[in-house]
């Protein structure tokens, strides 16, 4: 069977994105920091938009990560990695709360990651007026 | 080239999933409800875990989206697609303020979404402790 060759560059590129996904919630799980240095890009850009706030390079993002307080523990739920993109579903327990963050992974032509952008949704209360169409767990 | 056939059909899998998933964002955008009617499956479950709410089937669904108040406007950020399964990050404007949305997808074998899980993270205010490593835009 024959394809072209940017394709199967394009699916090498999607096993390595997904491997190196996972091997950096495994490294921040870990408290790995010397596995985490090896996922990053040098010019690693971090950003959290609901908190308009951002994080560059790696040594700021690590100590980020080291500083970090309460006792969490991360685990991944849903991995999608796509050519060098990945989004991951991560499942965060702090001080015995669960809560999800959604995650989104670029990768340099290297295999290291080069932006991170995380989103930390939050409970809230459904508005009125669909209760006709919902079931609640 | 030779590739074993299960990463062939991964591979067409994945360029189906990018195109359905995009499908799905712009049917909603254009309420094109037939559209979207051909794109889901005829038990899809959607979930909203921030709100621990779940709409099940598609009549249902189409319902919650045609009722869904305010003037919404929809269209993809990011797109990663793997297999039968998408990650969308999309962006909402509504009455004029802009929120994102993190979708994730799953497709049955026939190529119709079965399962659709939105996350809509709110701005919120920085923990202090951590202005020596960011910067807020």
């Amino acid at each position: 069977m024959s394809v072209p060759a940017d394709s199967l560059s394009a699916m090498n590129s999607t096993l390595d994105t997904r491997a190196v996904a996972a091997a950096y919630v495994d490294a921040l799980e870990a408290r790995d920091w010397g596995r985490l240095t090896d996922l990053l890009a040098e010019d690693v850009v971090y950003e959290m938009p609901q908190t308009r706030e951002r994080i560059r390079g790696r040594g700021a993002l690590l100590q980020f990560n080291v500083e970090y307080p309460g006792d969490w523990h991360l685990s991944v739920r849903r991995l999608v990695a796509d050519g060098p993109t990945a989004a991951v579903l991560m499942e965060a327990r702090v001080d015995g709360e669960t809560q999800e963050a959604c995650v989104w992974l670029e990768l340099s032509d290297q295999g290291r990651i080069t932006r991170i952008v995380d989103y930390w949704p939050e409970p809230y209360e459904p508005p009125t007026g669909r209760e006709h169409l919902v079931e609640r767990w």
